[in-house]
């Protein structure tokens, strides 16, 4: 049955959206057969403040909003809510630079060094995980 | 059908291995109310060394392994690949101490900050990010 609407698959053609002009680029073929995707064609992007260390927030990337990340100087997510391109700042003002791009040991999750304009988290906080502290009980050699 | 094998659900009865006691306690339902899992029930886990802010690993956790790692003072993953809870050091003596646990603005991710005892790669790296640098272009203000 058709809908009208016709979807293409990601990994073949990735959805466009308006922030980001179209490109015929691929990610590098030597970089994309490193990546372990999980079901949706996604690695967890973990994104830190590159001089102060602060972990800043997690976000998930397909191969195109890597291919981005890598060449753009700016950090593009995959929205898993919204299904679409995301670039970090476009609305906010709170752009991310890229400063360096590191894949993990077995190639599921990203490590992406940046430079924060302002607050990383939508809700104004500098970082998604300052308002969630859990109360762990530490603990340190017997 | 029977196989002659009854697996509960993980988070009814959570499956127990050689290395940590079996315990009745549940995760503090305030903070189980708080999670967006995953389609397996996990949120990802970035381990961060406290003091020198390294970002030293991605893993995962479902209740049981977070309830583990807010109560022992060490840090306990469910590992997707053996499907098991994994306490880490048990076997490779690279303990993770637990300082902090956070949980981010949407309930998905963990900022989990430790003492990492030797590397925290299963490669005798520091980090699992060392070896994995993506040669990013690296942007700036215009």
């Amino acid at each position: 049955m058709s809908t009208g609407r016709t979807v293409a698959p990601r990994s073949a053609a990735p959805r466009q959206n308006d922030r980001v002009p179209t490109s015929d680029a691929v990610l590098d073929p030597a970089v994309s057969a490193r990546l372990t995707r999980d079901e949706r064609g996604l690695v967890a992007a973990v994104v830190q403040q590159h001089d102060s260390g602060e972990v800043l927030m997690l976000g998930w990337m397909d191969d195109e909003a890597l291919r981005r990340t890598l060449t753009e100087g700016r950090v593009t997510f995959w929205s898993r809510s919204r299904q679409e391109y995301w670039r970090k700042g476009d609305t906010s003002g709170h752009v991310q630079y890229v400063r360096s791009v590191a894949l993990d040991c077995d190639g599921d999750a990203l490590l992406v060094r940046v430079d924060q304009v302002g607050a990383a988290c939508h809700t104004g906080d500098r970082t998604c995980f300052d308002a969630g502290d859990l109360g762990a009980v530490a603990g340190g050699p017997a």
